[in-house]
């Protein structure tokens, strides 16, 4: 027996519906190319998204096409975002620092039928236009006035296109359940994978986004994205702004740059923040050297790779903005724990509870974890058991796009997040490697990061780096490659001496490489897979 | 096009997966009759959640079956809400303090097969028993050692229908929009009506009402809920709590008694209550009685009935805690509008900011409303517009529970409050009366509300109501009918007077009754259906 409630689907135009209604008067504010400081209300924004609805209506759009976005967090970025999923249409960013084969890979698996870049990435898409077989035309994110001159076949200013357009539209009304928006996440092998969001997804995304255990924002909040928003979708936070009317705060190509973040900060009085560490650790060091203050800035929402405590700590007790660790991924919307106290956490002694910060959270409603042993059995929330780490939700991707069965998607429903992790009995969750990185030493694991992060904490070690090498009798052994400091040394012994008593006497490595530098890939991460085929076939001693 | 997310169900058996995993620490407080104060945590709840779903099972319950409750807000009464639903049965609460023959009306529309009473409603039950036909046995909440003797046909107590479970049980997955609990509301007029909230409702409900604009629950806040679990399932702070793993305090039947919850406030430091204005009126008087305390109290959400700012400012001004007025009715699940304050109405001055108060609050993401004249026209949100009151949503019903055609859902997808409302500028709705009751002159609306708000503040006025009278040139024209204060007298041109200048001349009523007392509906309301009979053929000076 079904319910007897109105049968209303959780579509994105209805977040437009209820912020035009509720919050008409709240800002954006944004930095562009052509603009030092664009600013209007959610009332003008809503009649451009209209005007541009009726701009792709009358180019030719139909129901699930992919419109192709390569731009910065600005006030245009946000007009195409909302425009193109309530029509109807996919709204596909694309991530500008990707490998150019990795670009025309994209667009052309996606079937890219437009593409609306930042004036900036003109010369990038000019040099791909030969490879890119789908896209029909391309719009510049500017006006006439500031439109470079291009070879891009049916080039045009976005303002020219909206400029003649009816500002009125009634946005359609479909199943929940229809893509939305399309992000590619690029591993380090094999071809970019796209995650297609659903308008369900997004909704369900966004209500959980807003828990105040979550980012906690609400209408009196000043949000500045510096997360991109080819990037998960700037974690979903141009949706949940909406719902709950925040102002919001764009820097647009000045995302990387610390002395306009803290002036955005400043000026726009924003209080809640979020970004990967290294936008904070830069923002940091710019502080600290020119004496500036970021004083409105209450909270910072941080995730993308582990945030150092010392960050944490830096920015709370210097500059009294806490950071809320986040952990998720472009398979998971991305949420999928978020880092806050609970009143059990609260009460612990506070060494112990601010050990817990190095933690990434724990799981919001809607999320479901768990960490399972190679055979898949469950393992305990213990703090330190530590397993594979699979994810369940209405937000986490069942399939990638025009894929077929992808293993990480198993048969009970569970996506295999490819992270190593371990839960505290407080539901704390702490990723502790990647899958393919932990080494598997006679049925147990030792976590790769663990190694590497004492290592480094030897004062002749300038990187470390440790891998699996195959082992006779213990299948996996640890392997630790280090690069010194510029005039250190030290030798084997001394360097293997120094886990005596800090690990599990079986965790510590069974040797060490010393190399002049550490591969890298295109992002500029270690490359464990290049150092794994560079030590293909070594021979262990102990072996 | 479908996204490719998984299709996770929103069901309530989600919550409590999640609080299991996420809050098993979190406690719950009661008062019952057999415990002054009981007190358990959530792991422990479900474990007898989960020993009641087996009992349930073993007594031969079917998908969809209606099992009723007839009990106070306690911990019993909070497995019964999870074990039910979560099986894919139907959870009926029902309104202990309704008429026995609307007591018989509902269990016997419901067909409710099972009803769950606290022991001091045997008597009352007893006494119903030949006429309801539905019902196969009666649980009385209680162990064997308090278990009343009764004629109850084949009765037993809770604590040993569910000692002899076993405490593991898989919850069944279904399709969400699945009933999941079953309220019937009584009008002045016609049969109690059925709303049947489905889980779907029920979760998005959830994540609405936890929103920071909305309630702003944290796992970190101790919520008493005081609006009865009977009453639209006390708000759904029930299943909010467990969302977010908010430990709850349940007064029991002590709900109306102030010293009661004055020291459960106090003792388990309670910041966040919600309850009707006459529950917190109780409280305050009782506290300015005593001297006594209630210092842990932040927040109050109330509703209900229009919450008199003169509570609001004593709650405010001598105990510190604010309260959230809000409205919704038991159709709307029930949360619609709820009072905070938005930048734009932050920045206005003290005086215009304090007034915004009496108002009932802005609708928050995912409940739409509007305000529409007699043709459907949608009003101007000028704050001065008044019209019927319209609402839609996802947690909205869509029909009543065995019943056609109710001409309150109109073909659109509205629903007709009943009410009749204005919306200001910064989106704050506020009730000026009852469709029924509004005044309809030469095509304008007259508030009688707003009629009788003025008619109190004379002096010599203890009570006013304002009801239509036919007139033969303005269709309606108002009567104002007063009770006087005892010793006081006041003439007709006096009364009439004394509204000159406070509102439009057309607005002044065209005659004053003096009456002893006005009637009244069996909950202690207002009857202005009785008012209207008593008045029916009156002719008035002006006609």
């Amino acid at each position: 027996m079904f319910g007897q409630m109105m049968d209303r689907p959780l579509l994105i135009s209805s977040l437009l519906r209820h912020a035009e209604r509720q919050h008409p008067r709240r800002e954006i504010v944004s930095i562009t190319v052509d603009h030092p400081r664009h600013r209007y209300t959610y009332r003008e924004a809503f009649i451009r998204i209209r005007k541009l609805a009726n701009a792709l209506a009358r180019m030719g759009a139909r129901p699930g096409d992919r419109i192709a976005t390569l731009a910065w967090n600005d006030f245009r970025h946000f007009e195409i975002y909302y425009a193109v999923s309530c029509s109807g249409f996919v709204c596909h960013t694309i991530n500008p620092r990707l490998f150019e084969e990795q670009l025309t890979f994209i667009v052309n698996h996606a079937e890219d039928r437009w593409l609306f870049l930042d004036p900036a990435f003109v010369p990038l898409v000019e040099k791909l236009q030969p490879t890119l077989t789908s896209v029909e035309g391309y719009v510049i994110l500017t006006d006439d006035a500031h439109m470079p001159a291009t070879t891009l076949a049916n080039a045009r200013s976005y303002e020219s296109l909206i400029a003649a357009q009816a500002d009125s539209f009634e946005w359609p009304e479909f199943d929940e359940r229809t893509a939305s928006s399309l992000c590619y996440t690029s591993g380090t092998t094999g071809d970019p994978k796209g995650v297609l969001y659903s308008h369900r997804s997004t909704i369900l995304h966004c209500y959980a986004m807003a828990l105040p255990d979550a980012s906690g924002l609400s209408g009196n909040d000043v949000l500045m994205p510096v997360v991109p928003m080819f990037h998960v979708n700037a974690w979903g936070l141009p949706y949940t702004a909406l719902m709950l009317g925040v102002k919001m705060v764009f820097p647009g190509p000045k995302m990387g740059d610390p002395p306009t973040l803290q002036s955005l900060i400043d000026e726009e009085r924003v209080n809640f923040a979020a970004g990967v560490p290294t936008v904070w650790q830069g923002l940091v060091a710019y502080l600290d050297q020119t004496g500036k203050r970021v004083d409105s800035l209450k909270s910072v929402l941080c995730g993308g790779s582990a945030v150092p405590v010392s960050l944490s700590d830096a920015l709370r007790d210097r500059y009294g903005a806490d950071i809320k660790q986040a952990w998720g991924m472009t398979e998971t919307s991305p949420i999928g724990t978020i880092f806050t106290y609970s009143p059990e956490a609260q009460r612990l002694p506070d060494a112990q509870r601010d050990s817990l910060r190095a933690k990434q959270g724990r799981c919001i409603y809607g999320v479901e974890l768990k960490i399972v042993d190679d055979d898949g059995n469950e393992l305990a929330h213990d703090g330190k058991s530590f397993g594979a780490l699979k994810v369940r939700g209405p937000w986490v991707a069942s399939s990638y796009y025009r894929r077929d069965n992808d293993d990480v998607f198993d048969q009970e429903g569970w996506f295999s997040t490819g992270d190593v992790a371990t839960i505290c009995p407080f539901g704390y969750m702490q990723i502790t490697d990647r899958t393919k990185d932990v080494i598997k030493s006679g049925g147990e694991w030792i976590s790769s990061i663990g190694l590497e992060n004492l290592a480094v904490a030897h004062p002749a070690v300038a990187q470390a780096a440790v891998i699996a090498i195959a082992h006779s009798k213990w299948q996996e052994r640890p392997l630790l490659v280090v690069v010194l400091k510029p005039g250190e040394s030290v030798t084997r012994e001394e360097l293997l001496d120094f886990f005596s008593g800090k690990i599990a006497r079986w965790w510590i490595p069974d040797d060490v490489a010393f190399v002049e530098k550490l591969p890298l890939t295109a992002t500029g991460k270690l490359s464990k897979l290049q150092l794994r085929k560079r030590f293909e076939g070594y021979r262990l001693p102990t072996d």
